[in-house]
């Protein structure tokens, strides 16, 4: 969820200049508060990394959503090429908290590797994480919807990191059994067709093309 | 203590390359967890905007902590010079929520004039606040030492309101009969003394010196 705060009032604005009338009510609340109000139908719809596994709600990918390990720009690996996971795990990682969306993404990106990282740091706010990277205090990893500002400040640099960025999605959610509002209903067809055009012209990160075509391979 | 997130790791690199051998441990967390660590005497010094004013704790300010109205760039009050409180009451407000720390500083900065906003829309994060403003939902109160990177990129911009910037500080807080350690007490002394500069090197905002003189003229 918190990688959404980077782009979502953007979406939000875009859809209500083109549904002029509509009032805008969003919130922005951790997993477990959403799951929540989904289960006790106060939500319409949820924007999330991890849409919830049971039957009784429905999610569909709208937008890619690609994760990146960072560094400080004057860091030794920035200049290095295709980086091995285990040259990667010499390096002091900085990470956000275990349960968070961006710990279990990390979790899917290392897989096996996860165990071999030396974490020399725990950090609950990916702001602090990014000024904690900046500073030289190590590397992490972060939704790339996260560090447009400082890529274009050129505060933080991408590491080439073999089988990365990790291609995850960005899913809207809703229960399966929920008859949606038209309003509802058009935010999601909104999503669907113009979301992931949107985003990327937000954020501005666009995976390079070779790690896609490792991806493909590896498939 | 969210706005300290933007800066602080930055203090504790340049302490512990002052000082080898320093192991850093660190947290980020809200006013009232700091609170009660600072009663149980489990952290020895406390950064905060608002110290309490118990007779038990002791709290010193070390560098100035501005803060600011932002606005997208392209907003008609962008260009405004000198631009009066009732003025801005016309404008969609987003705020922080009632009991942050960016809250109470918006209170003492409008005064009575809170009560004349707009208030558009209420976001408990600062982030989705800077995405808010940038995809123009409208102006808001926050502090400058969160937002240099978007001032940077020149996608947020500070209006030139009346009374602005706010300018309050940072304090280091601990407990009066607190025997501070020697780590504790040269952090404390590194504060005092270069903290200022380094945040203001950190963050790079530097307040208008017209601002500094209305503040004078006004006291």
């Amino acid at each position: 969820i918190s990688a959404g705060d980077y782009f979502f009032p953007r979406l939000l604005v875009e859809f209500a200049r083109r549904h002029s009338g509509v009032k805008l009510d969003f919130g922005v609340c951790n997993r477990e508060e959403l799951l929540n109000q989904l289960t006790d139908n106060l939500t319409d719809l949820a924007i999330m990394v991890r849409p919830p596994l049971d039957m009784d709600t429905g999610s569909e990918p709208f937008a890619p959503h690609p994760y990146v390990v960072v560094a400080a720009p004057d860091h030794p690996l920035a200049a290095r090429k295709r980086i091995p996971l285990s040259r990667l795990a010499r390096e002091p990682f900085v990470v956000r908290e275990k349960g968070s969306d961006t710990w279990n993404s990390m979790q899917e990106g290392f897989g096996d590797h996860l165990a071999d990282l030396n974490i020399a740091m725990e950090i609950k706010s990916t702001e602090t994480i990014k000024q904690a990277v900046i500073a030289g205090m190590g590397v992490s990893f972060l939704s790339a919807h996260t560090i447009s500002s400082e890529l274009q400040v050129g505060s933080l640099t991408v590491l080439d990191v073999q089988g990365f960025p990790l291609m995850l999605h960005w899913y809207v959610v809703h229960r399966r059994n929920k008859r949606l509002t038209p309003v509802a209903q058009a935010f999601k067809t909104f999503l669907m067709t113009d979301g992931g055009a949107l985003i990327e012209q937000t954020i501005g990160f666009r995976p390079k093309p070779v790690a896609r075509r490792l991806k493909s391979a590896a498939r």
